[in-house]
């Protein structure tokens, strides 16, 4: 089996082990002779399952009981609405930042809902950044204040979380659980699940219980936090195999370490970052001080090597290297299950390549 | 490996060889180098999986340009709120038909978004039915009609659909592509994927894009149906994995014929329902007009007796029989997927029950 280097946005690379144990069970679950696809969400094998996958994110996450732990169908877009339909009432205004693409698609989704006010701007400067804390304008009495950890296109991170008055939301679909942060002090945090946490299809999503309370009892059943909280992700049919593999990757995580990840992360992105600083051949896109460690986005001096070099990393089995469509230039995506042999090969490549077209 | 007999309701089985081709290449998908879990939905692996899914499915429905194939994350309890989000405009009614929990449930979520008039109601007779098309109390101008094609829990299906002046609306979770039908003449149809079509976590959506238009501009972008048409279901990250399945099921499908399907669901149901009528020991949920050829729901003479059943049922492997909490019995079902030799094996069982308890 020849695996490739996986550099992709999302959907990701996964833990080749969490892939071989799915691999190994899917069609005979435990000894129960069906797949744990087939079974019921309302029996014991999928009960312990759930269990277990709620249990890990909690003790990953450091939580205790004043937030949930919830899976929710559909991703990080669905979140965009339903955080403001959920919290922020009539009246109120939301404070969101705008950092970049997503930061923008949950500030446009977030109007349809309610009166928003963007607390700063630096969704089109180049190179790309997050504001820092003194920047944000923020709004008396704000419903919450809404920030996206990571910009996974612009390749720009929160290095650290501001402190504000109203609760704070943020969209961590593609640095969660990446590295150390205190996800006690959030009121709302939710994460696609396709970057460091399973398949695409599905959010993790950590609420404060009491702002949960703020729901308007008119909002749809199936769209309030209130009724994951209450029915423990079971209120309907929750994507049962999806999260069996944010079990089985919450598992490799345990095992690994959470500390062991993190730092692993940080030098896997620091390793990467060096070569890019080394020269000036290679120019990363983002500030420093807000170079995302999931992210690594960077150009080269034309588009036409920026072309060469995701056609020739793509020979040496280094895939999914071509920036979003949005911003173009190179993006290598390096999540947790990213292997550090991978960066090797990277920053290999990525030397050769400036010696011989630099 | 021993594959036992799957009666769940959802997830339920699934077919054996589409499980056996995603274990294959689970881990490297079509000599990709890494899992259909880890491709990038914008990547040319996906592309293919995703085309093709929408094409079986069209094709399967017999559909042609004026309605879209939608993969919608969520289930069929998000397409209780989609549905009416979309389609019922202020100042407009709804009718329903309430035939069972599953309905009731649609109704109740309707009513978070508009008016809704119950044209009939069956839902707490016993037997279970489904009331017929000249008992329905339809608004005139209503802004659709919704039906349950068939109450899971009940075991109540309709066998002729209503013909309507108002588009016709149908939640098909448990008998979408079971038996023919006209899909064309539906304005809106949608079915959770986890009875006859794959994975929990996903809706198929069949929709008259004419329709889709009614959707108010203010609606979050990610729940209007009209995002999903114009971005082909790829508006954000969809639950690759889940479609992939149901490529997989879809393909068995066509290979399979689905007239021979459907053929061999009527036939799996009649041979199970001649049992229940050939004695006094089992007694059928539904009245025999309404009867589901899915969801085969029975009692036997006591609770005592309904226990001893599925204890002994699942020794014999057939596992899944206890009808749903809410309402207790016995409940075969039979999706597509399910085996002939598994509805011999819960034949020849039910026989030997009655001869020893009757």
């Amino acid at each position: 089996m020849a695996r490739v280097y996986n550099f992709n946005a999302g959907p990701a690379v996964l833990p080749l082990e969490a892939l071989q144990e799915a691999q190994a069970e899917l069609i005979d679950f435990k000894g129960s002779g069906m797949s744990i696809l087939e079974c019921s969400h309302r029996g014991k094998e999928y009960d312990a399952v759930h269990a277990e996958a709620v249990d890990n994110f909690k003790k990953l996450l450091g939580l205790g009981d004043e937030h949930a732990v919830l899976f929710i169908a559909g991703g990080a877009s669905l979140q965009f609405a339903m955080a403001p339909m959920n919290l922020l009432g009539s009246g109120q205004t939301a404070d969101y930042v705008n950092s970049g693409a997503w930061a923008l698609k949950a500030i446009k989704e977030a109007k349809t809902v309610g009166a928003v006010n963007v607390a700063a701007d630096t969704g089109k400067e180049i190179p790309t950044r997050v504001p820092s804390a003194k920047e944000l304008k923020l709004t008396p009495g704000a419903a919450y204040v809404h920030i996206t950890s990571n910009e996974t296109i612009a390749g720009a991170q929160w290095k650290t979380f501001p402190r504000t008055d109203a609760p704070l939301v943020a969209d961590m679909s593609s640095d969660i659980l990446s590295r150390p942060f205190d996800a006690k002090s959030f009121g709302l945090i939710y994460a696609g699940a396709q970057k460091n946490l399973g398949p695409s299809g599905i959010a993790l999503v950590i609420v404060r219980k009491d702002l949960a309370e703020r729901a308007p009892a008119k909002l749809p059943v199936i769209l309030q936090y209130r009724t994951f909280i209450e029915e423990n992700s079971l209120y309907n049919t929750p994507p049962t195999f999806s999260i069996y593999m944010m079990l089985l990757v919450s598992r490799w995580m345990l095992k690994t370490g959470p500390e062991t990840l993190y730092k692993r992360n940080a030098e896997k992105a620091a390793r990467i970052y060096a070569v890019i600083d080394a020269g000036g051949f290679y120019r990363g896109t983002a500030v420093k001080e807000c170079r995302s460690d999931m992210n690594i986005t960077f150009r080269l001096p034309s588009e036409a090597l920026e072309e060469q070099f995701v056609k020739e990393a793509s020979q040496q089995k280094m895939k999914g290297l071509k920036g979003h469509r949005s911003v173009g230039g190179i993006r290598a995506s390096v999540y947790n299950a990213f292997p550090v042999e991978g960066v090797e090969a990277l920053v290999a490549f990525m030397k050769d390549f400036e010696k011989k077209n630099g």
